[in-house]
């Protein structure tokens, strides 16, 4: 701990709150602002922190607020304005800092030798009790405003110019979240592509704009290729700002594999790219903040950075406000997959602090859902609710298993967080589900659980199948005829979603078909790196041709080239290859288990909690050594 | 109704929460902004519009959103940025518009032949149903900015100016809510004061600041005088540019009594100047909305613009977005209030329309104001809520008895607004509740209801009382008690507070005691008049000389000089010694009822719903004409 250090402090979930609209209403499609659309819930506009200091000495404090905010500081009974420097005499002394601001988080800075903000100060807000403020490390400078994400920055020179006859194409060595800086005669319009066809292809690239007059830098946004219709290379200087948030990756992965070497480095470069202020789907699109996106990212963050506050920040600014009346993203079994998220948490940082602080979150959206139960107590969805799942063709008539099986996982990671009180609650819930899951859903002829018990149809899809695998829904036994009656079985319909496919290779890995995923990850992801992939796609189809991978929702470079979901390799390789896992939380204990059958060679680091673990094989021998974190 | 008039749209409510924040986020102290304590809800961010169309022929329309809004217009499957010329063919077509906005009210402006915003457009959250679109009269050029109110403006000159030997004073024919320009030599340090006391004062005068060097004004503020230290009159030239909203007075009143004349001319003057966008209860301090100053507003505004717009305005701007946790201004009574205020609404304006939208927003107030009750059925206060009714020393032990008549009277006024199916339920509520306050707080003994039936000390404040008198929950034989055992008791503390001295007042003329409110108003209100008020008071104490008026809240100068609550003579004028008053909503039938013996000699108009009623006496003859207002 460093002593006497202010932070910018607001009330705890309204950074994020905010940050989180300026993110979801970034994406641009064609021209088009396309802000996200569902309840984006806002900050509060109206704030005071407080805090009472017994004094050795006399004192000075200066109170900052945020631009544009509104305020006061009261320090006993005397009221001073901020900006002023603020004399304190020894003893005890009571402060309040009232603030309010309308275009942004009300948040302030308070420096002074006793006398400084940070997360001791309270925070209320006037509809709930006092809460401790918060702050976060990239904010501990006046100068430094909590209004704008701060971003890294690196340049890149292109690495090839290419004159056409239709203007100049200009290539970087690899996909970046930059500011295009174009120096030349007027301001052309510049066309930014994941790919070298996105960019020269001015009618349907995804992103087209003019650089600013007087930067002339164009917004930050998702490029490899930068196309300048119309113009000579010789009147043009042009390099990317690459900004990005620089979270260090405390993983490492090379073995006698090339290619699994190739594809672990482009999932964290993938992933790295993807991971801002919050965990995005992907940096060119939709740029939003996806609970089931963020739920996967959580998996491979452990492996890569385990850099909890990216996490806490995702979680907080999906969840929005109390009283919850929407789903998360408005997408029911997200709002199921954002309450198991806090267990994926748990095991990665044990974190008890921010876990009850957020607590309260997580029983009113669990009661929220739980109040949209049945006759039977399953869950359905209201009008308003997109109960999702996955694209696929789900018998859709009545309750739908899978949310079933996301509700009884949550009971389960409810009984984990819940104050002892409350706990047997929701195990007795998750009992109960768990029985009647098997008695409405389980299909004794098809020998899998199926979509629907109401419409009669007996449907079974992969989904539902595959959460029994993972929540422990189904015991060993059933697990095990599930492989063969539906994870290898090919008359059940392929898993065509990546996102999907990921529960689907974990629950392989977890029946021990390591063999068949790691053929998967070679074929799949090696697959996207024959075709001259830099960063891991959206989805990727191996029947077609480099020219034709593009196109995704029925838009021509709709698909988006850079996706977090895609880089589930390293939580893959990691975990079930590699074979390290918390087994307390935060990693106190952790197990350390290679599958050496897999490897000749192997040299590898993970961060599990505080510690780095190095294993390598070499020479038929195993050595695991851990040694604290000092990044 | 004009045809194709554009109006910039928003979701309802939300400029009114958004101009609320401003409003209440204005008042500054000393140099000290002072932002309203209470939960202070926001504006939703991200909203969408939609139309459906069926053009006879082609055309085209245009869509600009609010500056610093994001977002595109959907015409069936196309997107187009906003500011683009959209053309339209013949025949159907669905049309959304798509916004997200931070920092200000999300809202658009269309213009075309065919295809414009106004009400017809629906609007949605993502978080309730489809609800109508919402504008104002104020906001139909596409040039003027919604997130500003704009006032209309008029120049004053000073009409003396004194220079002292500290510097000089500038003072106004009467108080304005005023930029002051000041040109000259450098910015001096400007006090403004609404006394000339208080801005000679450099010490404690409430609000003092630096012209603006660009546009030498001031922000805009209460003032009649302005003092300006250290300066020389010849070096400067002073004039205050008055800001106002223009809200017509329909009312007009001239009598043989000149002191009465002055006090309602003074009266419209001070609740004029009260009037901005919303109801404040004074134009100094605090310059905030309050539930209580607002329905008092509603009852003088009825008889004096009789403008809804700015009911409605206010309406929305205290009760915020649903879910429902907190109460008006945290004020328990201001909840239960505001709820009476839709019925003083219904009365003055019908406009089902109106109460129709908002109703849901009653009922849900309702049902958290009803889950405050306690075991024998009576509200009471949560730890987090303010139990305020007035300032004055009741026992407030257990439920207070005040709180439950105006409970009693929200059943009444909910079953009024409810739809037919839920009316009979709030009619047996206040039954019920009606039974039980008499059972437990009225007092055989001293003929009155008690503030407590808890704490056994049986103690009668007027309060209680007079809300029985005025909300029917006496009957009319207990009524004519209470004037003897309440009213004129001289042993029951009287009220200190114009706020409830208006409930006490209108209680009396209830009863019939006309002739000693006209003695009330013309010694209360003609004292301040005596003491050379241009602007009525927050309070006056007959017994202190002026340089003592200044003095509240333990400030020197605190007291606000132009407080709405002072305007009440209006409302007790027009509807109890002129008579007028509607019987049916919207006053589509009224009663005009002069009580002549007050009036020797009488010219009054009073806006009566869209008619105007003229009312003369004149040589012992009563003539009453109505027309319809043209305003």
């Amino acid at each position: 701990m460093t002593v006497n250090t202010p932070h910018w402090i607001w009330y705890p979930g309204d950074f994020e709150l905010y940050h989180a609209l300026k993110q979801n209403f970034s994406r641009v499609e064609r021209g088009c602002p396309w802000p996200a659309f569902w309840k984006s819930d806002g900050f509060r506009n109206r704030v005071v922190f407080r805090h009472n200091y017994d004094l050795p000495e006399e004192t000075t404090f200066f109170v900052t607020g945020v631009t544009g905010s509104v305020g006061y500081v009261q320090l006993d009974e005397e009221k001073h304005p901020f900006g002023t420097l603020i004399f304190c005499t020894p003893g005890r002394h009571r402060i309040s800092i009232h603030i309010g601001c309308i275009g942004c988080v009300p948040s302030v800075f308070i420096s002074g030798d006793m006398i400084y903000s940070d997360e001791s100060w309270m925070a209320e807000d006037y509809a709930s009790p006092p809460v401790p403020a918060a702050c976060n490390r990239y904010y501990m400078d006046v100068e430094r405003d909590p209004s704008e994400w701060v971003y890294a920055e690196k340049i890149f020179d292109p690495v090839s110019i290419k004159e056409l006859e239709s203007g100049v194409l200009y290539s970087f060595e690899t996909e970046l979240t930059a500011a295009l800086e174009v120096k030349g005669p007027d301001c052309p319009l510049v066309y930014l592509g994941e790919s070298r066809a996105e960019a020269l292809d001015t009618e349907h690239c995804y992103y087209f704009c003019r650089p600013d007059e007087a930067t002339h830098l164009t917004p930050r946004q998702a490029m490899r290729y930068a196309f300048l219709p119309g113009v000579q290379a010789k009147d043009y200087s042009v390099r990317a700002i690459h900004q990005y948030t620089d979270i260090p990756q405390r993983a490492s992965f090379t073995c006698d594999d090339e290619e699994l070497n190739r594809i672990f480095a482009v999932s964290a470069h993938t992933f790295a790219l993807c991971s801002g202020c919050f965990f995005l789907d992907g940096i060119k699109r939709d740029k939003w903040i996806w609970g089931g996106d963020a739920y996967q990212s959580m998996f491979v963050n452990r492996y890569l950075t385990a850099d909890a506050d990216i996490e806490k920040r995702t979680l907080l600014a999906l969840r929005g406000n109390d009283p919850v009346t929407t789903h998360v993203n408005t997408i029911l079994d997200y709002s199921l997959l954002w309450i198991i998220s806090l267990d994926v948490y748990r095991e990665s940082y044990g974190d008890t602090e921010f876990l009850s602080s957020i607590y309260p979150k997580a029983r009113s959206l669990m009661e929220l859902c739980l109040s949209q139960r049945d006759e039977n107590g399953f869950l359905v969805g209201r009008k308003q609710d997109w109960v999702f799942v996955d694209w696929a063709d789900f018998d859709r008539d009545g309750p739908l298993c899978a949310e079933q099986m996301l509700l009884a996982e949550c009971c389960r990671v409810m009984a984990e967080l819940a104050p002892e009180e409350e706990k047997q609650n929701y195990r007795s819930l998750r009992e109960e589900l768990q029985d009647k899951i098997d008695r409405f859903f389980w299909d004794e002829e098809e020998q899998a659980y199926v979509d629907s018990f109401t419409s009669g149809k007996r449907h079974v899809t992969r989904h539902a199948n595959i959460f029994a695998i993972l929540f422990g829904l189904a015991d060993d036994a059933r697990k095990k005829l599930l492989a063969e009656s539906v994870l290898f079985n090919q008359a059940i319909p392929a898993i065509k979603t990546p996102y999907f496919r990921f529960y689907e290779l974990e629950a392989m890995c977890r029946l021990g078909y390591l063999k068949e995923v790691l053929q998967e990850i070679k074929s799949y992801w090696g697959g996207m790196l024959r075709l001259g992939a830099v960063t891991f796609w959206e989805e990727y189809d191996p029947s077609r041709l480099l020219e034709q991978q593009y196109e995704m929702y029925g838009d021509p470079f709709g698909k988006s080239l850079c996706h977090a979901w895609a880089a589930s390799p390293i939580y893959l390789l990691a975990r079930y290859f590699v074979g390290i896992r918390p087994l307390t939380p935060g990693g106190i204990t952790y197990e350390a288990k290679p599958q050496t059958q897999f490897f000749r060679e192997l040299d590898c680091t993970f961060p599990i909690g505080q510690q780095q673990v190095h294993i390598q094989i070499h020479d038929g021998a195993v050595s695991v050594e851990s040694y604290p974190c000092t990044i």
